[in-house]
């Protein structure tokens, strides 16, 4: 049974859809299908927006390590993933059954949602989201155990994250929101229906998913500046298949750079606005079947 | 004579085109056709770029007023305009013919180009740039004398904004870029024209321009919190007319709130990121004849 989940938005400062979902619900309550649930609501990183920032010192979504949650870290973020783990965790030992994590994306990656175990309950969550909802899209980032991801979603006995974009950071857009609430409430169902044992091993269609590859950076030159772009033709198609020769970059000079990979992988965040001071230019992932 | 011509980029640190455009000019050189002109490139707000944020502490395209060039603020961005001030201007008495300042916003705005003046030369310019570019847009603000607005670019004799969209802060969109580039080199292909005395008195055919309105805030509630989210029929559609009676702002609890002016308007920095903290909507605007 999934007894107590907790909506958590604002873990980023500077993604709005999350944080406007959680208010709102806040002020006008849950649509009333969701009364059996004991849904708790919170905005993680208050500060950060105020500040209208992704964090003020370290970004709070890779704090939740047991090693970082465990070492004396003082920066602000730090020092705040401790009391979220009280309050949503201990990680490892949770008080908590199911928290959902909420952010946005400046890429074109939809209504993503991103799951960190490819076990019967997270399998079967993706095919009931994918059945509610066609255009999601389904992110597998089990390169390693569950725990061992210092998301802070890690600290329910179950965690998952939703992803939606593309959205500059700092703005609302309705589209973007009305993606993140209608993934929110298709979990949200798919909860009362796991609980009223309505969810059957195999009884759900399987669905496609992506699974986390690597992550792609900017070329750059000797003095680390980037001396290439996103291609035209790879901007704002993510989860679109990049075949081998096609172009990912264009550089300063005019020149194409190509996708030299043995096979077509199927990039997402592509050009993410968190990831430019690391020179990540997209991640890969490999199409499969859940 | 435009013997001397300023390009900057970087006066927001987050806005990428500009920079990129300056940072490949310097490194790869202008096209040989701009040989004659007497182009610099300048990088304003190098420790905003580096931060990645659209300043440190003062919006610095707001410090270049009379009145704020001669106080006492040490705010940093308050120092560089004194700093700039003195490289470009100084201001009413400038030793640069035109000072040209590249922004990005992150609303659909396209390669839109700012004039602060419709006299003579601006609008001599700004229909040679439209007739080599039909998809720029024109914006003139002009409410008030040239040398009363905070602008960078009022430091030049002459001072225009190219400003281009939408992108999200941090991001570099080969889209973006490349109008961006395209405006640029029509602003210098003017300047050419215009020394050779190639430009003559309505020999450009008039064109399509919107002149600046006032801002429209978002509805907030008694506490400050905005109750409502751009429309989605109103997003993305900059400088596309709004006419009285459709709707402008969705509520959270679902209502359409309508323009409710006397005529249409022609809404842009629509959902503008920067405008976060200002609550700003979007900006009105007149549709003129130039």
């Amino acid at each position: 049974m999934i007894q107590s989940i907790a909506f958590v938005g604002g873990t980023h400062g500077n993604e709005t859809s999350g944080i406007q979902l959680v208010k709102n619900w806040q002020k006008h309550g849950l649509p009333s299908r969701f009364d059996a649930l004991n849904v708790s609501l919170h905005i993680a990183n208050q500060a950060a927006l105020e500040a209208n920032v992704r964090f003020i010192e370290e970004d709070l979504n890779r704090q939740f390590t047991f090693e970082r949650l465990s070492n004396d870290n003082t920066a602000k973020e730090a020092v705040l993933a401790k009391s979220l783990n009280e309050k949503f965790g201990p990680k490892g030992n949770s008080n908590t059954d199911f928290v959902i994590d909420i952010h946005n994306t400046t890429s074109e990656m939809g209504a993503t949602l991103i799951i960190l175990e490819a076990d019967e309950f997270h399998v079967q969550l993706a095919r009931f989201v994918k059945q509610q909802m066609p255009e999601a899209n389904i992110l597998v980032e089990d390169e390693k155990p569950y725990l061992e991801h210092g998301y802070l979603c890690t600290t329910g006995k179950k965690g998952a994250m939703i992803e939606v974009g593309g959205q500059p950071q700092g703005v609302l857009r309705e589209d973007v929101y009305l993606l993140t609430q209608t993934m929110a409430e298709a979990i949200l169902d798919f909860c009362v229906a796991y609980n009223n044992q309505k969810i059957e091993t195999d009884a759900l269609p399987a669905c496609e998913a992506f699974r986390l590859g690597e992550n792609v950076g900017f070329p750059l030159d000797e003095n680390g500046a980037r001396t290439a772009m996103i291609h035209h033709s790879l901007q704002d198609n993510d989860f679109k298949p990049l075949l081998p020769g096609s172009p990912m970059f264009r550089t300063f000079d005019g020149k194409d750079i190509l996708w030299d990979g043995e096979k077509e992988t199927y990039p997402h965040f592509i050009n993410e606005a968190a990831y430019f001071k690391l020179d990540v230019a997209f991640a890969t992932a490999q199409r499969i079947t859940l």
